[in-house]
């Protein structure tokens, strides 16, 4: 049988070249559609979205729990672990190819399996147990650095030692299409002596990717490379949204707080780490050379296109402002995973840890507002005539991103959210 | 019918002056006995723990679902709402009163509903959907910042304006009893030029009271003091054990992570807000007044003792190495709730918020062995001739608190932890 990451292998299901979900991708969701019938697991396949809980009642799928596949969120399936996650994608990308007649020629069965992606509501698609935000480009570490610090101090002295990383708010993560109020929180710019309390006057994006840990590890034990390696189920497309004024009033010395608390967006579509594969590469050199705990055998980046769209206002049409690569990062998600558990700290299924902000080295491929629009000093103009500095209520803002084959693409769809006013 | 908070209540279980847990307390933990049984929901009364479920099995209870009880965590029933949780703690106190003959004269009942404490396991009371910790004692909070930028810069500017709090990682929180391995890290004492990994050389615990959120609040919803209130369902003593050495060398810019997340000790007994009632005061005048949004109309802090023994090695006894008061904090429990929902962020039933390390104005009411030692200049000599900076490994460290009423004390047991070595 080949491995279903084969770039040969072609689905009865016609997809497009452009499409994101070729059968070489497979990623797993959350959906419901108009049957009636609560959320449940899903693949995506070119425009459709195939029910496994459907498909489990009807076709042989080795899996002593197909009632993972009813239930509302990916946890209990992940807790399965890696030999399942494998299994159950090779059984998939059978039922899915051209020339397995199982599906293909059972209309019924396609009828009930089959659902047009354009019917279905895509959900969170696992419960968020502990969401941690990293802050792993070395690029954009940089330009934040420069522009609050000067250039002769713009990397902290820990930064190139270990992935500098804090605790999220998992209560706020939320899918693609969600809405996002504008937060309000305590505003002391440095022209005025004491805080007010009221709506974020620059609030932000960052482009971020989210590692889904799949499975547990215990209190006090800390991971190898390939334990760590082998706890990641996949990856989503994340944006921390950021309010800026909030964050630099409250961020000293424990951190971000409120200022990152409001919603956190991810994309509805898990994409395996088995189906990135095939895009790993060599992140850049590591210099100096990490600690013994941290250094890689593996090459764990990924080369991973990623685009970022803001639709300013509902009257323009979406305009670019951002292109880049995952590739960048300088501390790879194993790193991060590893450094995560390294006190002993026990990580859970369901774990969610961004990579922190994406920038790369052209000035065209930064990650944030913050760094787009130098601290507001430089506001970026769109095709449109429209300009902005930070982000304002009506704005919609798009992320995409995707590995490209020969002849296809992996992708992870789109995380889009809307700013509404403050209340 | 008599209030369950009434000082002049007892019970048919005679109850000792100086327990923890009379007539007037009721809290509620999560304990499994030798009967085969799952852990469950129980009511400590003296040296007792009273069944909840096997009670509602015989007993009128007016709650619609008595299997919150058969529970392993005290969620299922903090969801019900405060309605629920007055309405049960009335029924148990009843059941409970020396004057009622319904459980009191059902000897069959009493030998069911009845186990003693010596004979039950303690559980983690609840799940822990997120974990927050703030820094809201300004004896603290001066402390460590004369400590290390000096007495003129000891509070930051925004500390008088908000309870500065972080998110913790609440994988780790663990129930009192649980041993707490040894963190190892990467320490860089500025002594050196290059940090490596390795064992913790100053760990530290901070003595801390935990709030236990029981209902939730909506993504984009603020909270009022009066809401923020009314989600409280309980306190619980709280040990948020520290590695000095990796946080001074990790926090800066985005806060402690490792240096916090390898465990968190709570009490096993989560003593209601209601039952805090009667202890109720007015905290520290807050000078600047704070902003709308944070001002109190009602006492929200408590006159509850907090002690600190410390059992240096097996060999030596326990000696008490603080002795501070709930009372002293800056920022109130209710203010911490309700800037915490400020940017919109969600709260969830289960979280869990830490006051952070609670030290009073005197020495001897010092929170941490940080403030104690000062930074580890000034060793604590205990009676035994033994000396301490920070924690040695097959060191115990034992927090209590109560609040003190006319005869009765209304206390949590206590929160112990030993330090095993790192591996």
């Amino acid at each position: 049988m080949p491995h279903p990451n084969d770039p040969t292998l072609r689905s009865f299901i016609s997809v497009a070249a452009t499409s994101d979900f070729p059968i070489q991708n497979l990623p797993y969701g959350v959906f419901s559609a108009n049957d009636g019938l609560a959320p449940r697991v899903g693949v995506a396949i070119g425009d459709d979205v195939l029910d496994l809980w459907q498909l489990a009642q009807d076709c042989r799928f080795d899996i002593d729990e197909p009632a993972v596949f009813a239930a509302s969120s990916l946890n209990p399936f992940m807790a399965l672990g890696p030999k399942v996650w494998s299994k159950t994608r090779a059984r998939i990308s059978e039922l899915l190819r051209h020339d397995n007649p199982e599906l293909r020629d059972n209309e019924k069965l396609r009828k009930r399996t089959l659902v047009p992606m354009a019917d279905v509501r895509l959900h969170l698609p696992f419960t968020v147990a502990g969401y941690t935000d990293f802050y792993s480009s070395k690029e954009h570490a940089t330009n934040v650095g420069v522009m609050f610090r000067g250039k002769d101090n713009a990397l902290q002295p820990n930064w190139l030692h270990m992935p500098i990383g804090y605790n999220g708010r998992a209560s706020t993560v939320v899918v693609s299409g969600t809405p996002v109020r504008r937060p309000c929180g305590q505003l002391k710019p440095p022209s005025v002596d004491l805080p007010s309390f009221g709506p974020c006057k620059r609030l932000d994006f960052e482009l971020e990717m989210g590692v889904v840990v799949g499975q547990p590890s215990a209190i006090g034990e800390r991971l190898t490379e390939q334990q760590a390696e082998a706890m990641i189920f996949g990856f989503v497309i994340l944006n921390d949204w950021s309010a800026r004024d909030i964050q630099q009033w409250e961020y000293v010395p424990l951190g971000p707080f409120q200022a990152k608390a409001f919603a956190t967006s991810i994309s509805p579509w898990i994409v395996t780490r088995e189906a990135l594969d095939p895009f790993r590469l060599h992140g850049p050199k590591q210099d100096p050379e990490p600690l013994a705990y941290l250094r890689q055998t593996q090459p764990n980046n990924y080369d991973m296109h990623l685009d970022v769209a803001l639709h300013a206002g509902a009257k323009n049409a979406a305009a670019d402002i951002s292109s880049t690569n995952f590739k960048y990062m300088y501390w790879s998600s194993v790193q991060q995973l590893v450094h995560h558990a390294s006190s002993g700290c026990a990580m859970n299924v369901g774990d969610l840890l961004g990579s922190g902000t994406i920038s790369g080295p052209e000035k065209d491929q930064r990650g944030s507002l913050l760094e787009i629009s130098w601290n507001g000093t430089e506001p970026v103009e769109l095709p449109s005539g429209v300009k902005r500095t930070f982000l304002e209520d009506g704005d919609s803002l798009i992320m995409r991103g995707w590995c490209q084959g020969d002849g296809y693409r992996v992708g992870f769809g789109e995380v889009e959210g809307t700013i509404t006013p403050a209340v």
